[in-house]
């Protein structure tokens, strides 16, 4: 709990006062003032966030953390349990999504086993920071004890603070689960109070039926273990996964270092929700990458005050959109650096009125 | 004439056959169905335009196009229009917006001009294809001839296939002028068939009283000089500019050599419309990068079926929008060559119900 708890310490408010600055900085630049809209604000944030005037975000690191989930023993997704270290190897091997969009923006992509549910091979590209084989069912009880939840979220901070001392200018949450959605959805209820109903929806590509016993599932579990909501911790162990975890721990980690975090789908936003709940000061330093097709994403992000920037259909997780969000956030740094200003380019300004 | 319509009478229809055979190779990639969205979608669209099941889009291009307008004596932007030459230097030297955004998307930029009201200094990377020293003044008669509005298109067309020679894998358009949202308005206004106000913007940014006096101006154009909304020729040379010409000749001709063309704001999306109202199959090799804060873009994209990539409320034009919606594009081209399939990654599919 200690290493959570300096973490969180050392957490500051951004820094509103250099929005003002920047902004004036933006409209000298050789472009009409706010023409570049949410370029402009991501510049600006950046720099809030950063405290630095002249940023570089070439240093771009996705965290995915992978980890299984007791609960799909209820048969709440459509892929079997196997694909999640499956997919880890996958990761290793350079042929998943979250792969090809790394390399398509420059980043790299750190895979971690938060909690997958069999010992994986080594390998020198994987992080092995296992908290269990899997969660519990939640149906049947709490998925992991409290110190389980304290541990993963501890883990995500270690292995975010030993990358970051090899240079991160910015990072990105990514995913990989089966049956992932389903703890998600319910940290989402618990903690939006919003209905379980509303934030349910279909995963990796379940049917009607499916769908109903997911839900009817969630329910059951809030019901059976009773998470409080005011109590981060409680609704981690109580309805979430390790990999969820362990990405709580990476935002909370990145806002201690003044790193940029942006936010992938619908599980890094149920992550968001929980380091949310343990310091609200994080959402400063989130950026959401994009909207989800999985129908609580939207929700959670109003609940955190986050507008996405991307709206592009997917519902993949590992990362996938937070990868390509973070592009956009490193090109509004190179508007702010890079353009030229009326005086420098010889451009005439706006006619007087 | 005839180059004109020798490109219109090169205009296949795209190959629909394609799209069904490209998302079963989707779906078999180690990924939920479908779940990378509009991802998935571009992908189809660029194997249906290019007829090349691994097309690479390494060679990315966005053409800028400047021209003047007359009708900016009647007060109608914020800006001098003096800043139009100034910019195209800017661009020259690599400090504006649209230079920074295509170093970061690995594109390059031709800058075009196409009517700019002064005499360029020379310039290795500047394409001269003027077609006269800015338009006239749109509520005194047409803004100019017939003969200039097929050279304009024409002229586009030339820049075109000179760069095609030298490589182009998808091209995106861009767009300087002072004044130029008003001539789009009244394009946008005229071949949509959708009111003026509606139409009509605060472009690089009016006041309230320069927003009325600009409907007023594009109100009067129109009824004074009767552009007729079934010939786009008669539309673009009443109420066009030299630039909107040209991006539509890019338009005409990209999709003439089956190559992916994304489209940028509002300026652009004038332009195709009025390549579309030439020769509506282009509409398919089409690409709406974003939804620009120019109140008309949107009714612009419906008019034509095009959904936006990209909703970042930008408003700058010169190919920015374009220039960030291409690497998106070459994302989706990415994860359809370079993602393993379910057998090679050895990954376990969908459960069957």
């Amino acid at each position: 709990m200690q290493k959570l708890n300096e973490t969180i310490s050392r957490i500051e408010r951004i820094d509103y006062s250099l929005a003002e600055k920047t902004q004036k900085r933006l409209n000298n630049l050789t472009k009409p003032q706010g023409s570049l809209g949410r370029l402009e604000e991501l510049a600006k944030r950046i720099v809030e966030i950063t405290k630095n005037d002249n940023p570089s975000l070439k240093n771009k690191v996705i965290f995915t953390m992978a980890g299984d989930h007791g609960v799909v023993e209820e048969g709440v997704s459509a892929y079997p349990k196997e694909v999640t270290p499956q997919m880890v190897y996958n990761f290793l091997r350079g042929g998943a999504g979250i792969n090809v969009l790394v390399r398509h923006v420059g980043a790299r992509v750190i895979v971690v086993d938060m909690g997958v549910a069999c010992d994986l091979e080594p390998h020198p590209d994987l992080v092995i920071k296992k908290v269990n084989y899997g969660t519990k069912n939640m149906t049947q009880g709490p998925a992991m004890s409290r110190e389980e939840a304290i541990k993963s979220i501890e883990n995500g901070i270690e292995v975010f603070e030993k990358e970051f001392t090899k240079g991160i200018n910015i990072a990105g949450t990514g995913d990989m689960g089966i049956g992932n959605t389903t703890p998600s959805s319910a940290i989402a209820s618990v903690i939006t109070g919003k209905p379980v109903e509303d934030m349910t929806g279909r995963g990796t590509g379940i049917d009607d039926e499916t769908l109903s016993k997911k839900i009817a599932v969630i329910k059951k579990a809030i019901s059976v273990i009773k998470p409080n909501p005011k109590d981060g911790l409680d609704v981690l162990s109580k309805v979430g996964g390790f990999e969820i975890g362990g990405i709580a721990g990476v935002i909370l980690a990145c806002a201690s270092k003044r790193v940029p975090i942006v936010i992938d789908g619908f599980i890094s936003g149920a992550a968001a929700l929980l380091a949310y709940q343990l310091e609200p000061k994080v959402k400063d330093y989130m950026i959401a990458a994009h909207c989800s097709v999985e129908i609580g994403h939207r929700l959670v992000l109003e609940y955190m005050g986050l507008k996405p920037l991307l709206d592009l259909d997917l519902r993949l997780g590992e990362g996938t959109g937070a990868a390509l969000g973070m592009s956009i956030v490193e090109a509004s740094i190179k508007i702010l650096i890079e353009m030229s200003t009326f005086q420098s380019a010889g451009v005439s300004e706006q006619i007087d009125k």
